[in-house]
């Protein structure tokens, strides 16, 4: 790791097809309880996924290392949202997830090779996402979450990469062409309106921000 | 902590219903490839276990956080089982998991309260087996293996402490009878004949050593 977070920020920069839209964090700023108890679900699901794919693929030991590894800083980063919570007297209730990934994951190809292809290369643009969303939100937020946020990116930056490393390792040809297809959806879902704030949504529209327990 | 791994070994031994049978340890020294995959299996579903706790209780803060850690130490050792796989020529390969799990888990009672009580008492149990198996076998095994299992004890030990102090503690009345119930179905499946061999299995009957790929 020769690369300090500046750099690779602009790479991940670079890689996205848009930025996030201004709405989205004017909304983020107005209603950071919802901010964090997505957050805290997003990271529980990142180890969940990784351990499904490890499942899955028994075989690739390079792929279990990582995603154990991977899984491993998920959990911990749970964990210090869901004691953030705690400290803020916020209720880590249950909530509908965003219509981002599963945008995303709709288009991942059948079972198979093309099907861990694809969940990689979605897993690299998630993570890529989540970065540049830290990096954008830690110098508008109050001290200790900007911190706390501000510390997140280097780990996101390396998942980023990470996914994108196996998704290359376990194809047979260049997975560009996958990938810029992959972005385009998911700039989509960045830039176009989204009736619902999370952590990963789109510009919001009015009434997007409440807390309502989906059970 | 001030007990060293002696002393909880001995409250875990005093804690089980019966020791593991000498037939189970001979099984498992001519058999260590099965051993091995069998027990990167059971850390990988002890982190996914842990994770679907953390989904199903979001309120319960200790259980999160006990949860979070649990999981992270498993994903560790799961890794490090996975890099002793691939250092000795053995193929991760997909074998059926032993009935030891499933014949505690079907004694869980319904959805709600008493399901989240017997599934940490039913954690707390696996853990303190593992631990006690681990203390048999690494005094048996080579210098590398007995080291690793040597330093499982002590997170193993950790971990059926946690799970009986969360089932304490979300529990409104003493859970000794409901341990003690349990300890009693378990200490039957560790002693009654069992035609698998895995690292949670009986006494093994003769045939019960190979590895057949589940599919």
């Amino acid at each position: 790791m020769t690369k300090n977070v500046g750099n690779e920020l602009a790479e991940i920069e670079e890689f996205l097809h848009c930025s996030t839209p201004q709405a989205w964090l004017e909304a983020a700023l107005k209603n950071q309880p919802l901010l964090l108890i997505d957050h805290a679900n997003c990271e529980r699901k990142a180890a969940s996924t990784a351990i499904t794919l490890m499942y899955r693929h028994m075989g690739k030991t390079e792929l279990l290392v990582k995603m154990s590894q991977l899984a491993r800083e998920e959990l911990l980063h749970f964990q210090q949202v869901v004691e953030i919570l705690s400290q803020r007297n916020i209720e880590y209730v249950r909530i509908s997830p965003s219509r981002y990934a599963a945008g995303l994951i709709s288009h991942i190809g059948r079972p198979g090779d093309q099907s861990l292809i694809d969940t990689l290369i979605v897993g690299a643009i998630i993570e890529a996402r989540s970065c540049e969303r830290f990096s954008k939100l830690y110098p508008l937020l109050d001290a200790p979450l900007s911190k706390f946020y501000k510390s997140l990116l280097k780990s996101e930056a390396r998942h980023y990469q990470d996914y994108l490393q196996l998704a290359q390792l376990y194809s047979a040809e260049s997975i560009a062409a996958r990938v810029a297809f992959f972005l385009e959806v998911e700039s989509d879902l960045i830039l176009s309106e989204d009736s619902q704030f999370r952590f990963h949504s789109g510009v919001p529209t009015a009434g997007a921000i409440k807390i309502s327990p989906s059970r």
